[in-house]
């Protein structure tokens, strides 16, 4: 045995950002049931539709994060079936023989409207992993009413993505309501000393809630994609044991 | 007129920590109503006995903040009725003549127990400015219901100083739930990521309730005397209108 | 009584920056007295032109803060007697039947002309939320003269809000001054080692002076909320009591 | 039905540290399954003794964390069958009529043996919280055969708990290796510009591995109970679709 | 002997940026076997020309770093023979007799596609000083496999350059894999807590293996200016001793 | 003549901490007029011992900045008559054939009773520097008459030095009173957000007054050292101009 | 004597930065010797123009800093026999009945030529303030032998700025050959980790040599008055002694 | 052929600070001709004992960095012939058979007496790894004479280390004199702004000299390592070839 295959077989390795050309047909394998994500954040039209391209020819489903709408052409052009969302800044197409049926269901949670670009990236990124999404927009902590009143919805989710800029209180809260992993996202809404996020950042790692973790700030991708992987395993433990 | 004499005119200085030992008598005429607050940190126990004894040879009341319990003794033998309170770190004699009524309520609520101490220095000081204090401890934002238990209480008080540290959620959802002047103070409880109370001041700062004003992290004294000023002017407003 | 009612009932909550399209008419009995205020950084002007049609359409006043000249025509098309101030970034509007008669007196102190925007949206929010405004600008700490030539306007404030960017000395020489609530805004006016205003806020923060507060960097809508709060329940508690 | 009610009925409470006396025993209908936390940190032997004492009359399981030898007495004189761990620094004790069944497994990954005690504490909570616990120390990422060796044992956890300080690099390695939930903790080992443990959290929550999450630095209790509400949830749905 | 005789007997100095007009060819018999270097980061097209102009009068050969490409026509009009590299950003022109051949091996190793540009810098850089060069891209931790079936060629090398962004792993794990000079550069790749390659530097800064020294963020030049000086000082000891 | 004599004639070293033991003579005809500092800090009483004994064989004047309490009995042993003051830390003992008489006037101010400290330091090397020394301490911007008061006083000075900690106004303040060059020291006194003196430094660099620079926190030596030098060279250029 | 008028006589205020319209005739007559000047950043060409039209007005020099080159037709409206420097970005203008000879003599230092705009800005400052300059620019610490040639020419000073960015090790080897007070200025030249020039401020307050103060990172305007102001009263000493 | 096996075959693993029990002897066959290395610091005098059992057991070499006193019983113990050295904090002994002999040269260079600790764990280092090591201290940059007469020694270095506090200048100085690579450590030297050790740390990455790398603060083991692996494969390449 070589020992790239004794390296390859202890390898399971999870859908990755991907950013790496020459070496994409080695890794396929190796990874299941979980669509490749390009990170598109400083690549180029023309990287970007090359990137494409080879997923598409793999017959894989296609996800590329943080991308510009002027790579939405070259996108296009290798995956015609795909759309670009100019809110979340993503651009999806569905694998060749259609997608698995989603299973388990993750709550995304925002505190105001300028944060939705970011929960928005978390919703498209559960949705590709394979989740189900529900959306619990705009129940930020100074109106407490309007959070309370979702509570049952929250109780109803495998796990639980909260996104919140400024003060970033909102995952502390709903920690403390439901029973659940909550994956919280700091965004960089706020100015002054919000410091790009820093402060909502610093804010939930030290949330008084014992379920919560935490991701980069405006991290929607990996905080959909963390949420997904636990609903999913979730709900297949329970199928699988059916 | 001298210069000083004009320059003293133009002052209406209120009460500040006071850390001036020679020119303490000249500033007498110009501070009414409120005691000289006299602050501990790194002065010795003959510093602080010193300064104590001027106060009380004026007449005055009595308050030492960040007060180590070394300097319990000398502090007494300047002031005998005096006391030292371990919880605030505070020493405390009344005026000559008994204090004037107390006008005004100031709540103070804290997150959890290990932020009392710099709750406790808040309701000594906020006493000592001349306001009615009502305590509200314990209703860290990972419990939501007992805080909104304590709404009705809240909305009775004309200020309110709210303390926590971690996450610094606290002061957003009170200041959501009451139409008042709201004074945060960051306190230094947690670690790591809090970086000394940073993390719960960030917070506090970038809250997205309006009526939140923010003091330094632990600073218990500033939060009381600037409730309690709000709290005494409210009501010797109403009181001198009748 | 539905969990909902029960939530809302003990709920009494201040104005504070809307961000939520949704929810807006559920809230209105909650709120009196104060207009709401739509916080405009990052909304679109169509966002814009929605929410502000909204408060018209419930016959409230209107203010937008951090909003940027190009969404003036679709404010002033949702609310055509509003009009849009260059200098704060604001748009605001009257309410159907006119404003309340304004009580209260908050000073809007400034240290340079730079600091001005900021101090400006401090006088519009003030006065949106129902208080008398007085304006004393370019008093900076380094030609003293200037403001103690102000003292006695300011000890007529009921509350002062002072705005100043480098190195945020004004509040303590203001705080000094006067026995009134400061509220201290730091300005991100400076550059290299002012950090954005980090080096002001800082200052304000470590303030010799009790009676000082702070709020976020450039906050001036925040400073201005929270001194026309204590400035008009000062002047109500007169009012009321007569 | 009285607010308060309503208000407790929506809450459906994790567990979560605890630090609250008066109220304990109002939400003991609220919490199951998993046992009360007392953050021990600041707190004196007193105030821990009466916390154990408070748990073991209502029949609860027992943990402390962050607690000092010192108290050790104390909290055994309440809950005699305790012990204390000096590595971990806890203090556990069992359930009146003995624990549930554990389901669930959590791998815990630690890169040194620096790093033991925050390591420790996660297993500690994890096993308290009801999952099943396997260690994996001393792998970190300058010796790799160490950890590729563990990826077999890693694939057959159903979260993973991996504890680093310095460069903080070993969550990326792990989360590349195996497709799970990973929670990474950075811990304060090191020196100089490790920054108390600034550095690894920092490298953690920009991990280009997608399944990573991240607490706050050396939150061993944070990351066990995070990862073993997972792990269990993952077999409780496994276990309940039989 | 004057003074000035004396002082520059006792230097020795190394290729170092060049910013330095009118004394430039004062210093001409100091400087042996490396062509300078012009950093042309905030200069002029006429500043870079003119200095590519007296290089070039020297008989020396040209790199210039960080220039836009609006400067590469007065660049070549100076070194006609030269040319822009849009990647690295870098000009380069062959000194007037050819230069000599080149001795030591350096490996440029980079985790993602987007820190290209820094390690081509590196490479560029390594070339000019007169090293050899081999290039291996795309190695991040996350996927262990392409970087393990690289470790023959690794060991190859007398020096590394391993240039990462994000959370800067890829050092500590290569310095791990051979026993060799490693020089690290963190990238400004990243967003959020990435802090503009602070992370990734503070990472590297804490790498647990012992061969790891650290470069400035995104500074491709030094490091590759250091592992070439490492590598052919390597391999002058291997010739000249022969 | 030698590279070495070379070197020593370009050079007319100003005093500057003394950290070095075998060279200490090869400077001695370099240095006139000014007494070499030891810096005490991390130095063992040996140390400080060995050093002062050779300075006294010199007949040199001996100066101890940041001395401990602990290494009196050992810089007394060497030098008989020289005293160690426990406020500013430092111990001085005159040159063998006395000092040069004082000429210059510096003035050393400071806000409250806890920097004294640094501003002893300040005094007792602008004194070994050799000018004369005014005190004005306990002159803090919260009590503005205070300091107004001393303006003539500070006009007579040549150059100041103010030392403040918390908000660091006070260089600004004294800046915009008199025209002198102002040496502002920040100090470490405050907590919470003071971060140990770099509020007072970030707030000093800051200052809108042009005549103000600034020195490390806590740096009396340095600030002492700069006025004095100014001092002494303003009245030595009158002096030498007679 | 009112109030003002006694305030105004305990005023000597030096030139500072003049952000002040209304006030301006006001503090002439406080105000010799040195020109008003105008800190022209974030001022519109309407107000640069309106102020210097004052100075005009007045008979005064005009000095206008951090001017953009946009504002310069309407400063020369206003001063028609001003120029400006696109270099320093400042414009000048003479005096009604020119300026009265300059005294002492300021060396500027620079280290590479990206830093000579800020040296340049002092350049300007100090012959505005009345003092003469000497260049000495592009003598960085990495080709030692450029300064050591220098230093017969720095020894001959007053008073010495220092400009460097990158490392700012500059003005500690200045400070080290010549005993003159040393003024030192950060730049922000530099990338990455020099963090906007806080690398270099932070190296030059831990300065080693003790005749070393600094100003605000690219604050040539604030180093080249202070030098001035030191140079000028050197010389006016020892003139006025004569 | 096992994956283990294979794994192994590709590592060929550079000594690192070792922080493992059990798999000790596993790792043996893969090292050779540099002794292991024991990381003291928060390890018991048992741990560390344990480890230096292991080591002397595989007849190796022995070196244990940050090292307390009160472990050398325990050290010695297992050790018989090692020695504690308590300047660096080392504790060494040689390998069963003597140690090879030593090749190739680094020069340590330090700026002040206190940082000759750090120093000293450089040398100690470099020796073990088998490197000749010469020690020139106390030649800081404010004398510069000191440094320039140590040049021709400085020259004769395959590598240097230099290890500076406070502003950390040293290596730029020492970089443009001598075309070594040179290896900075910043050392922890300092107060106020040093921020311990960041001030010297940010310094040496921006270093203007190309020939600098940088390890941590205070981390004179790594310094010592890479120099030592430097300049022996140099001599080495001279060694092999001849």
């Amino acid at each position: 045995m070589s020992v790239d295959a004794a390296v390859r077989r202890i390898a399971d390795l999870p859908v990755q950002q991907l950013a790496d050309f020459a070496q994409l047909d080695g890794e396929r394998a190796l990874r299941q049931g979980v669509p490749e994500v390009i990170f598109g954040e400083r690549k180029s039209a023309d990287q970007i539709g090359t990137l494409v391209q080879k997923l598409v020819a793999l017959g894989q489903a296609v996800l590329v994060t943080r991308m510009d709408r002027s790579a939405e052409a070259a996108a296009r052009a290798a995956a015609p079936q795909g759309r670009y969302d100019p809110v979340s800044r993503t651009f999806s197409a569905p694998a060749e023989g259609g997608s698995p049926p989603r299973e388990g269901l993750v709550a995304v949670v925002c505190a105001g409207t300028t944060d939705i670009p970011v929960a928005e990236e978390a919703c498209v990124t559960a949705l590709a992993v394979g989740a189900e999404v529900r959306r619990l927009y705009d129940v930020g902590v100074s109106g407490l009413h309007r959070l309370l009143r979702q509570a049952p919805a929250l109780r109803e989710a495998d796990a639980i993505v909260v996104c919140a800029g400024m003060e970033g209180a909102l995952p502390s809260v709903v920690g403390g309501l439901v029973a659940k992993p909550v994956i919280a996202v700091p965004t960089s809404v706020g100015y002054g000393a919000s410091l790009g996020g820093i402060a909502a950042l610093l804010a939930m790692l030290n949330s008084c809630a014992a379920n919560v973790s935490v991701v980069n700030i405006d991290n929607g991708f990996g905080a959909g994609f963390q949420a997904a992987l636990i609903a999913r395993q979730t709900h297949a433990g329970a199928r699988a044991s059916k």
